[in-house]
């Protein structure tokens, strides 16, 4: 039952990579301090802005399916992450995030216990929330064209 | 030396949500068949290009720093994942990517030895590739506005 989902993309230039995800594009850059031109998101704030879409989405899907009436979702997020790891001191501090934290902000008059409910649900089913807190297999190569 | 990335966002109708990174907005939402309208790349499509734009950036950052002739890179990605488990099945099946795959493509005459070390410094140093494979600690809570 599982789908596959493709994303691909070339370097453009400077630090700059244009992801193509079907007939859309995302584009990625660096900040200056990172060495880029700052013209799009970096990919960690891409990943981030993907957990915001999930969550959100995921949101919306639970709170419709047990009828509780959220009328507005507001999310916030943020990564703790130190560059070093990205800039080659990978055996002081691992390149990833070293943690992330999220809020779910729902506006409509949802009780305590449908709170709990709809946090745990949103926890569980989330892809984004699941892969990044239990990790997944990768699986990489490296080819010359 | 760890900084702080912060990406917020709110639900716009339908399942779309749109992402506010700093001053760059990043919308998601979902195809028909999983509830939406296509209007921009799902989260979990987000995800992986987020990932195809930390490949191409590490890759581009590392044959710079070690004069490795790259002159064009591409990257293909893709990513397994069961929806049974974002509908509510996640006793069945995890919710998350079950795997994830990419393959870098450079151009560029680099011997076989410059692709092993090229491959082994981006998988160490991307911090989507080391965040995927190994996890990290999620924390979030849901409150009313």
């Amino acid at each position: 039952m599982a789908m596959t989902f493709k994303v691909t993309g070339k370097w453009v230039g400077g630090l700059r990579v244009e992801s193509k995800v079907r007939n859309f594009s995302v584009n990625f850059d660096e900040p200056p301090s990172l060495g880029g031109q700052d013209t799009a998101p970096n990919p960690v704030e891409g990943l981030l802005a993907a957990l915001v879409g999930c969550l959100g989405i995921v949101t919306v899907v639970v709170a419709r399916e047990k009828n509780l009436p959220v009328e507005e979702v507001e999310i916030e997020t943020e990564g703790d992450l130190d560059p070093r790891g990205f800039m080659g001191q990978y055996q002081v501090v691992r390149s990833g995030f070293l943690a992330i934290r999220f809020v779910v902000k729902v506006k409509g008059s949802l009780k305590e216990e449908d709170l709990q409910v709809l946090l745990e649900e949103v926890k569980r089913r989330c892809p984004l929330s699941d892969t990044l807190a239990c990790g997944t297999v990768v699986e990489g190569k490296l080819v010359t064209a």
